[in-house]
């Protein structure tokens, strides 16, 4: 059997499958962050949909809808149009800031910047925000890279959102 | 102080410093791979390169130098040219595919695969080599995207590959 998406890679090499969990759970489910789970799923569902990889687009958007207010209507509007969904100046500019890494390895333009702090960003939103973003074009290119299939089953992203909420990426991997 | 390139982010974070730096040393230094230390390094070198990233370029071009026969002679004609470098066709055709993994998160192009096969890689070759460009679409943008600062002295590089060679990414943090 070959699991979709992440799934099939991370049990083909166990050994790479335990560091990116871990990357992934510090990044996305860490203490250390002033932004929330949902927010930081949101990010990443984000820039995943702005590089086309559906997989993980589906998966971090169902892992943003489980832990945000707005549900998997507030993600669809982010995803569909940023600029005009429901969502706060603070995550409008961050996302803003997530788009420009994901475009390129440079730095985040000073415009953007200087929005993300007229709208309260302290050093460790923009941190997480580059990060975050920067983590997804790597995780991107590994799942569309390698051309992992996608689930037969559209259940299989709340199925997953329910384990990484509740366990984490550790535990669920 | 503020240290140059990465090390400045990983004391201002470590709680992520940690996670990179495991993923560092797995990818580029663990014991799965059919690809050498100095192989993977030179593909860590081609892809920052590319990125345009001179940080992660010369400190992973260093590295590479310290552990392949050509040394610093060699690992500059990669970065000019790659075609014409004095490596084998197997290394050739897997810098082709880090090329299409470092351009856009999308699936290797059949051409690049059927080559790298034809050239001698197995499915652990092409996927060490997806994994590291995409993990440095992600070092890349997270160097770049905050605008680090480059050392002052460019024997810091030498330095720096002396202590990863001896001790590694973890030892070396």
């Amino acid at each position: 059997m070959t699991f979709p998406g992440i799934g099939g890679l991370f049990a083909q090499r166990p050994d790479t499958a335990v560091v990116l969990s871990q990357l992934a759970e510090t990044l996305l489910r860490g203490d250390s962050s002033p932004l929330s789970r949902g927010e930081r799923e949101l990010i990443a569902a984000y820039v995943s949909h702005l590089n086309d990889t559906a997989f993980c687009a589906a998966s971090h958007s169902a892992f943003a809808a489980a832990q945000l207010e707005g549900g998997a209507e507030l993600v669809a509007a982010v995803l569909a149009d940023a600029g005009s969904a429901g969502i706060g100046p603070l995550m409008r500019a961050l996302l803003d800031v997530a788009a420009e890494v994901q475009a390129q390895a440079a730095p985040v333009s000073d415009g953007a910047i200087a929005a993300a702090r007229a709208a309260g960003a302290t050093d460790d939103h923009i941190h997480d925000t580059v990060l975050i973003a920067a983590a997804f074009a790597m995780f991107n290119r590994y799942v569309s890279g390698l051309a992992t299939g996608l689930p037969s089953d559209a259940s299989f992203y709340e199925t997953a959102a329910g384990l990484i909420v509740e366990r984490g990426y550790e535990a669920a991997r």
